[in-house]
C-alpha cells in the first residue's frame, strides 16, 4: 500500500477534556483519536490538528490529518473511528488529500461564541455557554465588531503566552446574532493568535455592558498591548465551527 | 419562628446524577439539595420532591417542598440555595404554601422528550436527547399520540416495577414538534405511572419507524400488559418541564 494523507473532520464536546493536544495522564481529544486509531489499525498513528483548541473548547468542524498505508478505504474512516470513540467525539468526514496538502494553510477558520444573558442558571447548556446575566447593548457590540474586521495587527488580543512575532491577521467576519436570551458571536479569519477569539469576545462584552465605548476599538488595536483590550472570555462558550482550505 | 412550608421550583441537568432520590454513596439531586440546605441553615432539612425523576432525567420545573422555622425570608431561598448548589442544579423560585398543601396532588405534570434524528453524533447535545438516526413518520406518530389522550388505564405503559393498583391516569396533551432533525414529544397528564412517559415515547417511535400502526394504540391500551407496548426510551431525552397545582 502506498502512503495516503487523509483529512478528517472531527466534532467534539470539549467540556470534559484538557484540550486538543496530548498531555501525559490527561484526557485530550488528540489522545482519544489516537487511541481509536490504534484500536482500529493496531498501529500508532499520529493525528495532527489544525487548531489546538484549549481545555473546555468544543468543535463542530475541527480538521485533523493522518498518514496511513493501510487497506482501509478512506470513506470507511468516519464510521469505523466513531465506533471506537467516546460518545462526546465523532469523526464526520474523511477525504484523501494530496501529498503537499498543508493542514496549517487554511483559507479561513470560523468560531462561534455562545453567551446566555438570562437570569436563571442555564443548567442544560452550561457546558457550552458563558452565563453572563446582564443587559448587553447588542448594537454597540455590533459597531465594535465591525471595527475588528480587516487585516490588522491583533497583538492587543493575543495572550502573552503567544510568542509569535507576526501578529497580523485578517478577520473576514465578526458579527452577532441574538435569539431571546442567547447571544452568538461569530468570528471568521485567516488565522488566530493564542486566545484571540476569547479576548475579542471579552472585549465585545465589555462594550455590551458599557465599560468600553465602540469607538475605542481602533485605539485598543493601535496600542499593541494585551492590557488595552478586555477580559478573556471563559473557554466553554467557544466552538470551532469550520475550517476552509 | 412558626413553621413554614415552602414550595421550591428546581431545575437540573440530571445526566450525571443517580436520579432524584437520595441513595447512600450516590450523587442524587435530593442529596445535593439537602447538602445545600445544611450548608445554608446548619440543619438537616428534608426536601420532598413531587416527581422522583430517574437517573439521567433532567428537569426545568421540578417541585420540592421543605418545612422551615428559620428567619430566612422565603424569597431569599432561590439565590441562597443556588449559591451552594453545583452548577448543574438551581432553585429558581420559592413560594410559601398553606399547611395543608399537598405536593402529590398536582393538577398536571408536563414532560418533554427530545429525539435527534440526524446522522451525525450529537456531541454537544448527547446528554439531553435520544440519538435515533432514522426517518420518523411524524404524522403517523401524531395520530398515535392523539389516541393516547384522555382518561384511560395505562397499565400497558407502566413498568412492571410499578406496584400501584390504580393505573388509570388522564393525559391532557400528547403531541409532537419537529424542528429540522429534532423531534420533541410533549406529554401532559394528571400523573404518570413508573416509566410511563418513556414507554409512551418508545411506542411512538415504533409507530414512527412503521413497526406499530397508529390504529393499534387502542388495542395496546386494552391489553393492560406491558409487553403490548413498545420499548422503553432512554432516560437522557426526558425533561420534567412543569408541575401545576
Amino acid at each position: 500500500m502506498s502512503l495516503r494523507k487523509i483529512k478528517l473532520t472531527i466534532i467534539y464536546d470539549g467540556y470534559d477534556y484538557h484540550g486538543w493536544q496530548i498531555q501525559p495522564g490527561k484526557k485530550t481529544i488528540q489522545g482519544e483519536l489516537e487511541n481509536a486509531l490504534r484500536n482500529l489499525t493496531d498501529r500508532k498513528i499520529t493525528v495532527h490538528g489544525a487548531s489546538r483548541t484549549d481545555a473546555g473548547v468544543s468543535a463542530l468542524g475541527q480538521a485533523g490529518l493522518i498518514q496511513v498505508d493501510l487497506p482501509i478505504p478512506t470513506q470507511n474512516f468516519p464510521r469505523a473511528l466513531t465506533d471506537k470513540l467516546p460518545p462526546d467525539i465523532a469523526v464526520t468526514a474523511a477525504q484523501e488529500v494530496s501529498n503537499d496538502f498543508d493542514l496549517f494553510s487554511a483559507e479561513s477558520k470560523t468560531y462561534r461564541y455562545t453567551i446566555y444573558t438570562g437570569k436563571k442558571r442555564p443548567v442544560l447548556y452550561r457546558r457550552h455557554c458563558w452565563h453572563l446575566p446582564a443587559q448587553l447593548d447588542a448594537p454597540a457590540m455590533e459597531k465594535a465588531a465591525e471595527l475588528l474586521k480587516g487585516k490588522k495587527d491583533f497583538k492587543s488580543f493575543a495572550s502573552a503566552a503567544d510568542k509569535r512575532n507576526d501578529t497580523v491577521r485578517t478577520i473576514f467576519r465578526c458579527d452577532l446574532s441574538v435569539e431571546d436570551d442567547w447571544l452568538y458571536i461569530y468570528v471568521q479569519g485567516d488565522g488566530f493568535l493564542y486566545n484571540m477569539v476569547r479576548n475579542i469576545v471579552g472585549t465585545l462584552t465589555e462594550v455590551g455592558v458599557g465599560r468600553i465605548k465602540p469607538d475605542k476599538i481602533a485605539g485598543i488595536i493601535r496600542a499593541k498591548d494585551r492590557r488595552a483590550a478586555g477580559h478573556l472570555a471563559p473557554p466553554q462558550g467557544l466552538c470551532l465551527m469550520e475550517i476552509r482550505y
